[in-house]
């Protein structure tokens, strides 16, 4: 085994603490990445504030890092040490079912191991994150960060990009494209600058007034206060496609009756249960569609497009041994837009 | 005005009674219709079990019926004297909308006019549906009826039949589609109907074994029992477009599960609150949708493509006069597949 160090969630308090992580020996098809950048996703507070103290599972979050090749497995042949590289949130999957085949890894049949908190499925152990300094990883989940992204920057690309990219492309937005983005956060100013990048008319709709500026700076054409029926009402039925990245449970009516004629809503922000009006999909034949990272083929295009349109996310690059403050921030939502942890302090 | 004859819903007991009626004068561009066969939908029934007695406006129900002219404005160019029509559940709408222009006149942005229970948009009177001898309507909401369909039997694709047409129309069925139709009742035989003759892969999926027979004699080539787990688990992922036309509130988590990877599946048969897994749209990147009836060009096309194919519903044809027995045994499902009620018998 190789031994690092990492951040890791304590039983009690739920406070990550820093501690040293044992990480398996390469195998024939894997990489060593020195972790250099981790972004911290909504995802990652979940996973703390949902755990199961009794499990006896150590949690070690962070699915969306960059970093550079240290070592490679005698089967390898697409990465070489010094190689700068990217993984997101799935570091496995079986390779052989329909979805696998379709380069859809992220629909696996028999599920996809998750980068942390999962069970490896070659020897059982429980897979832990990126808030580390090193990470094994097969390399077919590794992606090559195009040069000139930004690597901090780029991190967040791997789980939260990835994740608006996938409605975006599959819907088929470009020019000509109306596209509204509810809610700007991590999720929600990659969806804004993803879909002005594709050339598509771009709108924010969010709670906050004072976020108009902000989403002008990112590229947005338009801003849609949300509590403010008049503006909702003069927005109805006016989108293609309406990416719904808003993380808390909430009702998705009023922003389904912004969707034009046979236009989709997609919620990437929130996953549960979601409760919707037949009448309110009935009526202009809309379809709701939901989104969560992408397949191994997407992760590889999005990271191709961002480096094409030099697309990287706004982040607050903090020290690694910061984490516990970013969570709190997180939790208030004061971040524009990402926080990224820098692992150079894990030495 | 006019008189005429129907069936009224009860102020006491929710039967439907024989009563003398008013019609309006024809309007320049009105034709007036002798009702000859009028289907029995659901929503009547729940039309009739939902009224509120103290509101002192008559219900009569009927929204999908055939029968001939017998009179025209004079601005009506459309229609002559003894031609055979049909006439659905919208008997008007604004004509200026974004929806009305793009002929989707059942999107109307004012709400279309429905054919009973509503307001006219002209006189402000209460429409009176087609369980009655005679209808008036705006020659605009009229269609052909094309030679060659038997009048009672093609009374049920004025709204049965265009609410099953929209969405596998829509979404593109055609040969080498896989459908699947949950429910085989009114709405459901006629999209399996319809599937087959679009040149679709189309399965049944019922929760009586004992469908099976008339599946297959409806021209389905597949057939899964909803209540076998194995059958279900077999079945999954395997349909592009899954119409679920189930009348009652249900989960339809296990019906999204058997939706193919970027197909949808469209709600036509319970219109309420439908509660939906997120993950269930996200993993195979699925789509929910809904439909019920359809603009004036789908509705045309639709009767073109019956005619074309010789379809028409699977009827049992009643004395109108026995109208509370059908309602009945609609009640209990007991009819194989749409109550059609002849007129003659109101003279």
């Amino acid at each position: 085994m190789r031994t690092t160090i990492g951040w890791q969630a304590d039983r009690a308090t739920a406070q990550l603490r820093r501690t040293p992580l044992q990480r398996r020996d390469l195998r024939p098809d894997d990489l060593a990445v020195r972790v250099d950048y981790c972004g911290v996703c909504h995802s990652d507070l979940h996973a703390v504030g949902s755990r199961d103290p009794e499990s006896g599972r150590p949690l070690v979050p962070g699915h969306e890092f960059t970093g550079v090749v240290t070592e490679t497995g005698p089967a390898v042949t697409r990465f070489s040490v010094g190689d700068a590289v990217a993984v997101g949130n799935i570091v496995d999957s079986c390779g052989e079912c329909l979805m696998c085949h379709a380069g859809q890894e992220n629909f696996c049949h028999t599920s996809p191991t998750l980068t942390y908190g999962d069970v490896d499925r070659h020897d059982g152990s429980t897979t832990l994150g990126g808030y580390s300094r090193e990470y094994v990883v097969r390399d077919g989940f590794a992606y090559p960060l195009p040069a000139g992204l930004d690597p901090a920057a780029a991190a967040p690309l791997l789980c939260a990009g990835v994740t608006v990219w996938e409605p975006l492309h599959t819907l088929g937005v470009g020019p000509g494209s109306r596209v509204a983005v509810a809610g700007l956060g991590g999720l929600g100013h990659l969806a804004v600058k993803f879909a002005v990048a594709l050339g598509a008319d771009t709108s924010v709709i969010s709670r906050s007034p004072d976020k108009a500026d902000d989403a002008r700076r990112l590229g947005a054409h338009g801003f849609v206060v949300s509590t403010d029926p008049d503006r909702m009402t003069a927005a109805r039925d006016r989108f293609d496609v309406v990416i719904d990245t808003i993380s808390a449970p909430h009702d998705i009516g009023p922003y389904l009756r912004l969707v034009a004629m046979d236009g989709t809503l997609s919620q990437v922000g929130h996953l549960g249960p979601v409760t919707v009006e037949t009448i309110d999909l009935l009526v202009g034949r809309k379809k709701l569609s939901s989104a969560g990272s992408g397949g191994r083929p997407a992760t590889a295009a999005m990271l191709e497009f961002c480096a094409e349109h030099s697309l990287t996310a706004d982040i607050e690059l903090l020290p690694s041994a910061r984490v516990n403050e970013a969570f709190d921030r997180l939790r208030r939502n004061d971040v524009r837009y990402r926080f990224v942890l820098d692992m150079s302090d894990l030495t």
